[in-house]
């Protein structure tokens, strides 16, 4: 198997830096695998390629070095600081691999962290994607790649309004000729280049813009491996395990109120309403789609800068049973948003390398358990998802060894 | 079908009166079925016994009239009293099927509460097994009843040591029949008594003396369908429902530390140290089962007179991801014991009818996940123990009616 | 000393009904005076006025009967329903009593539940000024009463902004005659009707156009002890008890999350933004004000139905201490709203007639303690505040009896 | 004024560790004052002890080097390890100023964590004594100390029982020396010499064994200022600000129930029930002495170790209001116990090098507010004994500047 890199929306943010500092740190043995699920035994036998030889590089709105992003990283995630200077020269080497990335009509609240400000109207969107494919292009041979998966985490985009333009891969592609600029947003320009170049493509945020559905057929005509959106790391993770409880039990959720505080870069751009609304619509879709009812349900995120990138959610859950009773269950959520997501993205990029060896296009919905909204997936039920990807591997170990 | 009777031991506590009330109030339209497994659209088309035709009775080793043990009731689950009045006239009817129980070495806590105080010592074991199945015999008669389903709701014992005699059918007869006082506790002569007498047999408390391997073989000999033990209504619940998300996440489960306070007479008698010592066991088990590994944990209980038949559970769980960060998750469940258990008591009695029924005898353990530590079986995720009852629904249905 | 009567603003709410049945049932033995801060020792030798004696009446813009609100409250505090029928007789004698309110420029929420539908725009503000003296004088004769306190417990209305003719008593007077609709809110024209009756009035609401400065002026003026605003019963309580603790440790609050769900009357009021600004206000101007400085603090108030009139609010405090290091406090506030309020209502009912009694005349910033934003008071520790409420009790004492 | 020192009996633990270290950082700028009680404004204008010139030194039974100590308290804490290289030179000079110590009729626990194991028998009470004095004197003279403060931050020992020798100053010397070992423990004899080496001495630990009746009074005879005890840092801390509310709004406390967890050495040898029971003791108390009646309570430590210095409690208050209603407050504390503990220490230390100044002795009464169990003071509101701080730092102030 020859050497995959992970080509990352968003290089400078909490959760690449994460991964990029995780898996360098794994070479050094500082750091294990916990938290990543190909690592589980029903994983064993597969061949996947290996965290510690993968290359990374990616695009960013702001110019921060690789060692000023690990050391916020590390400060914010309470990570013990002695680690640092052991991979700081690896670190260095990632550098190159940055470019600078594109903000298309993104909304204020991410053009505002955008550092150089933004001028992506000055350049038509068939340059926009000419240019992403050649940033994945000096990537791919400047590494030796053989595999690059292409990993969304970017800040949360508006909502994007639905277009004629999505629905056909014809339609797309002459809206990006004709530069239509209030059609797409900078996500979906990076998956439209993504997949131009062949390269499987990860939506692990909410920002709808990312896999229009006509992108999602394009993946499929041009055998390229998708998958999306928002990754399920904390409140939604525990929601999706306690729904079925509710279910098996016949207990009734007359509410379901959750409220989410967190201060890292996510929650700043969330603080802004227009951006907040794709995150909630992600979060909150879950409960009518898996309990098959609508209960009252609101979720709330707030930044709180002094929290960092801890984030703490509390949720309420009023319920019925016998007689009428109303009873209730509470839960408080306290995790490091990065730390939670880094070894779920290694998983992905190490089953989307899987998925495009066997020669599989289109959505891998094999992976709805990663993520908050799974995209072409009506199971939403934790376990059950679970399943999916358990029937998955043992598929793939009994079709034999890909090259 | 013929009528089916429920027999409690513990009739005059919430649990059994919560049964009785709510059966009886249902027949009036005055509660609905919510909290009961089997009505969940998965056993629709299964013929099972229904909850509105039941007749009840039962042993208790306190005189309370049903009358007052509904008020009681009504009052701890802070219930609308004018349900009351409306199956006043149903529940006198009960009266005359209560019948005194025994407290056979059961320990101080129980005895405690026994009133008039017992006098087991003064007859011998065999003379308890037939005044016990006589009790059965009298209640099958009064109320024409072609099963009768004997359930185990008393207060816990202490937990009984391990002896030859629990081993073997013979010789656990041979103890009886020797008036081996110390080798058995009330919960065993029941057990005896309604196997005896072909009755299924549910232990839904944490009595390790109610279902002895000789119990469970003698069960199988004669035909009769037995389950325990321990029923799993609140903190073990949502345990074994987010248990999975760890596994799956591949997340270590650090320290799991949980406290449960409430006021019942449950609660009550758990206050001592004997007694609480087998819920405990029951408690515990099931995370380094469940896990694969043994986390630090524990779980106390106190009696918090205040807060009556409302238990309110608070679990720490501490776990370590990515990098070794430790974060965690907190839950607090605060519900009316007696108000959850009832309607899976109906539930158990009817999956026990119907297995009588379709001639099954011993263990029925694909009802493991109504239980804290389900006997004989070694699964303890929520989702599987759902999958394996489900399972036996689907069997049941394709094999026809029985009658 | 001779009868005092209570006239509600928002009479068939759930704190008005519950002050009313409350003090009805006690004249039956049937409730105690817990919660009612006039019953510590610290009053003992005082001479207020007494509860049971109370005469009961007010304004609604609902026509609901007296027993239809008893009934609504019973159910939903959970009150044991056994009560209602043993002071129903009383409870028909207040219906009389209760006349129909205003809801002028009060905004869409409030007209929404206002029923039958409002017409106030049809008479002037002086005819509706008229209207409400009107009914306190017939409240007064046909109870023959000695004092009556109006108490404002009206739903939250929208903050009223500040105009000139809010800043003199000449100025406002004008406005009424000139009928500037836009100048006033419904609580407004309350208040002044109470003045002009000599009724001392408090407002137990954070609705700032009730207690206008011109209004205050008046009031003293006139002789008449007005107090408000927004009764301090949950969350702002627990606040107040808690921010002195960190400040007393040199502890610094980073952030103060405050989220609070409710499913009355109040709550769907609030569920309106521009109602809910006012509530927001109140409680979060208490923070800064008794701290010294603004911490990162927002208050989010959600309407969820299934809780009815229990409240429940969870508080994330983050802090700072030695070394920099990050600590946090989290409280969950589980409260009846109208259990909390009610018996503070009859404390200052009880308070604002020795007021009346003792010559006192416009704020009453002894009872500083009783409120979220106490008008014309600077110390927002409670137990500083408590200090000033016992050391006027110790005068009113050491002055000897007034009639 | 001249040098002060303070000299800890534990002193490689994580307080006295955490005091050390903090006062070193201080000195370059890395650690701020938050957290000391004597740096409000309340005490400016007073001639307090700089911090930063603080002398340390103390006993300890187990060896650990300072730097070792350093180390496993930043750890524990999650501070950032780059400040420990830039004290270290400065913690090294610490180094000579540790002594073996004493665990005389500690208990197992306590003996278990002595290295090398103690041989406190071999020698008699007196030589104990003397050797504890000497190691005092070298102190002084080592580091030309004007004054030294000892303050106990040992493990919890056992509850002494009340003995003839404790009541007078005779009888005790007496027991002494007759070498009565059973009648003291390792804190008596560290708080007796202290008190004959004319050092002010603050029992920060829950031993009862520190500050018998007839040390306080040969204290008061050698002008000797002496405090404790067990210094209140977290949960109860929390109790004391709380409760005032309750009793201010004459809301009866029906259950306080606590729940403590935590994995430092202080939880390892309160996992010992012998140990706990100390603690538990002064935790308990404050109750029913601030309510002034008895409601049901509960406290319970369980040593976590995956927690480590971070002391987690949950505790479930439930109340009971107006219409006998219940409702409930719960908070969860999640704080360093070490970091809210030094700069308590280095204010206790302040504050009695002050006392000795202006000639004071026996019971500094003023200090309270810093401790669980203060002893000879009924006063348990956290407010109310701030105000005797605040009174005591004002007439200090206006007595003028002593030298």
């Amino acid at each position: 198997m020859n050497r995959t890199g992970i080509f990352f929306i968003g290089a400078s943010g909490y959760i690449a830096t994460a991964v990029i500092a995780g898996a360098l740190a794994m070479r050094k043995g500082l750091c294990k695998r916990a938290g990543m699920v190909t690592e589980l035994p029903r994983f064993s036998g597969l061949t996947l390629a290996d965290p510690e030889s993968f290359a990374f590089g990616g695009w960013d709105i702001r110019q921060t070095s690789v060692i000023e992003s690990a050391r916020n990283f590390f400060r914010s995630s309470q990570l013990p600081s002695e680690i640092l200077p052991l991979i700081e020269a690896d670190l260095v080497e990632v550098g190159p691999n940055i470019c600078r990335g594109v903000s298309t009509n993104c909304g204020k609240a991410i053009e505002f962290i955008s550092s150089p400000p933004a001028h992506d109207r000055d350049i038509t969107l068939s340059a926009q994607v000419r240019m992403l494919r050649k940033d994945i292009q000096e990537f791919r041979e400047r590494n030796s790649l053989e595999s690059i998966i292409v990993v969304n985490l970017a800040s949360t985009e508006p909502p994007l309004e639905e277009r004629p333009s999505h629905a056909s891969v014809d339609e797309f592609e002459r809206c990006i000729e004709e530069d239509r600029y209030s059609e797409v947003r900078a996500s979906t320009l990076y998956t439209y280049a993504a997949i131009l170049e062949g390269c499987p493509y990860i939506n692990f945020t909410p920002s709808n813009a990312a896999l229009l559905p006509a992108l999602i057929m394009l993946a499929g005509e041009r055998g390229v491996p998708v998958m999306g959106n928002d990754g399920k790391t904390g409140e939604t993770l525990v929601k999706s395990a306690l729904i079925p409880m509710f279910l098996l039990r016949n207990l009734e959720v007359l509410s379901w109120e959750g409220f989410n505080i967190l201060g890292n870069m996510d929650g700043q751009v969330l603080s802004d309403p227009e951006n907040k609304e794709s995150k909630i619509k992600t979060k909150d879709s879950l409960l009518p789609k898996a309990l098959g009812y609508s209960p009252h349900s609101s979720v709330h995120i707030d930044y709180v800068p002094s929290l960092d990138d801890q984030k703490t959610a509390w949720n309420f859950i009023h319920f019925r049973g016998f007689f009428e009773t109303k009873m209730s269950l509470q839960f408080i959520w306290q995790g490091y948003d990065s730390i939670l997501a880094a070894p779920l993205v290694l998983d992905l990029a190490r089953l989307s390398e899987l998925s495009k060896r066997r020669g599989e296009a289109g959505l891998m919905r094999h992976l709805a358990s990663f993520f908050k909204a799974p995209a072409g997936v009506e199971e939403h039920l934790l376990h059950e998802q679970a399943g999916m990807l358990f029937k998955y591997a043992q598929d793939a170990k009994q079709s034999g060894v890909h090259t």
